[in-house]
């Protein structure tokens, strides 16, 4: 690599919001936003919520000349959502599902069916590596009472662990998506602090768009106006995150959101905002690169202490689920054993018969339940305690570094001393 | 490192077949394979069907001075049944969870509640970095009508990814488990090509143990008669093994495998064989280091055109399953109709009411198993597509090395020619 290396990255991410037969002027958007990406020919464009493979089919033909690289995300019943097209050939891809993705039985909510995932992209720019993750995180839907906050949380792990142990020969590591996630919520301050990841939004010096770079705004007509009721300016929920390893500079020349209303035609592209950036890597002169000081892993070993926590409250509620449906499924089978004995014994036979098909319902959904909540314990169970490890290896980490800081310092007074004498 | 570095590593694998009130003398035999690992004091023992979790904190306690470090790989409803005890720090773990592992309605088979999985240690030794993993893949109950082959061959195929994209700065990569595979078995084929694995059975100049190196034989009295009618001397399907970086050389000093009795007791410790290998990891000379040749590029196509067959058709099966699935919803649903006609017109209505639990039954039912066969038929696809890109960029790399063959060629020849002149 040259001493003047310089790459120029232009990047594209939206939620796009695409659910087919729900989503308002779904085709509409769709095609306008194959004419935007075609019109501003960006190097990589990811997208999530593109529910329909048909719609993902359609911007592939449409973006084939300018984008010739091309993945759609398949995971769970419904699918990921997260599709990636792309100016330069994409060397590899792979996917992670995420373990835990909300409750099958709140259908309403329909998380639970998208399987949702963090994709991975490897580009080769310029003689570099690099690692390109677009992924989607559980929505919250109650933020006062949010029932999917452990299982957000161990998305978040489970996303910064994928990224940690896929990106160890990256040279650039870019990650953009929903994370459903507020900037100072638990979920993305853990992500931040364990992959080292820079947010594009607080680090460019050039942004324009909506105030605190919202970009879920109340401007825009397709947003849910209840969502928004706490939250006047809108929310930043939607990200451009990125790292460089030691001996390149990455740095974001400038970040453009679009406003809830897209230039041309006036409608917006989605209900959520574009995310546009300007991405730079420069070669940056040799630095001394020091292990980590106390102070600068204090904020992991809070944020790693915090998500344990979560993650803990969250297993005990999940096990407390378990016993519950294990009781009724108790329940459920005396009861059963009742009716069996009463339509036997030829009394009130009709009622017996009637109550049939109820408890059998109740003994089999309580069984599945059972078996989900067991399941839900396992997955947060695993996740606290690979945090758990990271948390004792930075806290001895820690430990070292006072003890040799102190060392250090203890040598310093003694020559002091010394000096002195 | 220094130019005689040389790193000596005992590694020991078990299936310990340790399934509570089902496996015989299970809490003798885990209280064996304690005393067996304290007494030969591995660097690494990597264990498979640890179902019990207390049969985990039991090794735990007893293991606790000869390995300090040890993990447990929760997943699923049952478990993955893999935990790890090692001599020395783990640096760091994590697993991955396959996306397909059989089906819920096999119960009998059980696999799906288990939550087949790959776990990853990360070891720091003599200054090299060292993925260890270990796994146990989906069983294979008929090998003449294997239902699961397309299943196994999509988890061979997320091992390998994972692997691939996990080991990127690994200096060496080991990998033990219960592949519940035969050594030509396309999902083990596939798994070495794609990672550039090597056997360590194949390589080792000193084995000891059963012929042909089998991991299940007929000398062990808890092996189930019927899985070896075709094999009389045993199967092979329980492995080590392993690569290294360039500028590193990996070899297999000794492999010993246990013969159907343990040496001490005369009973076994499984149903399974152990596999106990001596690696010797030392520093080799650098070598130029050739991009792989049309030669060596054939058998990774030729296994990854086969996989790809495999899991088309797995996808195909898995489709039609759904559309068999879905005239069940539409004709339980017709059924359900007409029972609540009857019942409204009091038309033989005790029938009608006996027969609302299995329709009702029916229509969940089908509804559940058309759920399923979507989902499995996207993961299946997931895995096609990922293995096409590697299709064709090896296709690519082929036809380029035969331009550039062809071109040397031509070269030689004008040059010759040249000469001639």
């Amino acid at each position: 690599m040259k001493p003047n290396f310089s790459l120029r990255l232009r990047v594209f991410n939206l939620n796009c919001w695409g659910i087919p037969y729900l989503s308002k002027h779904r085709t509409d958007r769709v095609k306008r936003l194959g004419d935007f990406l075609n019109r501003e020919s960006f190097d990589l464009a990811l997208l999530e919520e593109v529910w329909s493979e048909q719609d993902f089919q359609y911007l592939r033909q449409k973006l084939l000349p300018a984008y010739p690289a091309a993945h759609y995300f398949r995971s769970g019943i419904i699918g990921s959502g997260l599709c990636v097209f792309s100016k330069h050939p994409i060397q590899e891809f792979t996917q992670h599902v995420f373990t835990l993705n909300g409750y099958p039985y709140m259908i309403h909510h329909g998380d639970w069916f998208c399987g949702k995932a963090v994709g991975l992209l490897v580009l080769h720019l310029g003689g570099l590596v690099f690692n390109a993750y677009v992924t989607h995180l559980h929505a919250e839907y109650n933020r006062q009472k949010d029932i999917y906050l452990a299982h957000r949380v161990a998305q978040a792990w489970e996303l910064a662990q994928f990224i940690h142990h896929t990106s160890k020969k990256a040279d650039v590591v870019l990650l953009c998506g929903d994370l459903n996630l507020h900037p100072k919520d638990l979920g993305c301050r853990l992500l931040k602090e364990w992959t080292g990841l820079h947010d594009a939004y607080l680090e460019t010096r050039d942004f324009k768009g909506p105030e605190e770079g919202c970009t879920m705004v109340p401007e825009n007509c397709y947003v849910n106006r209840q969502e928004l009721e706490q939250f006047p300016l809108g929310i930043r929920i939607d990200y451009v995150l990125y790292k460089a390893v030691s001996g390149l500079y990455i740095s974001c020349k400038t970040l453009r959101t679009t406003t809830g209303h897209e230039p041309h035609s006036g409608s917006p592209l989605s209900d959520h905002e574009a995310l546009m950036a300007t991405l730079c890597v420069r070669h940056s002169p040799p630095q001394h690169n020091p292990s980590p000081t106390h102070a600068e892993r204090s904020p992991l070993i809070s944020v790693l202490r915090e998500a344990w926590t979560e993650l803990d409250q969250g297993m005990a509620q999940g096990r407390w689920w378990a016993t519950i449906a294990g009781y009724v499924i108790g329940l459920g089978l005396l009861l059963l054993t009742l009716l069996c004995a009463l339509v036997a014994g030829g009394e009130i036979r009709e009622v017996a018969v009637l109550l049939w098909t109820p408890s059998v319902g109740l003994v089999l959904g309580a069984g599945a339940f059972y078996l989900f909540h067991v399941q839900e314990a396992k997955g947060l169970c695993r996740a606290r305690a690979e945090l758990q490890h990271v948390l004792g290896r930075a806290r001895e980490a820690q430990d070292l570094g006072s003890e040799s800081q102190s060392a250090l310092l203890l040598g310093q007074q003694e020559g002091d001393r010394a000096e002195e004498q």
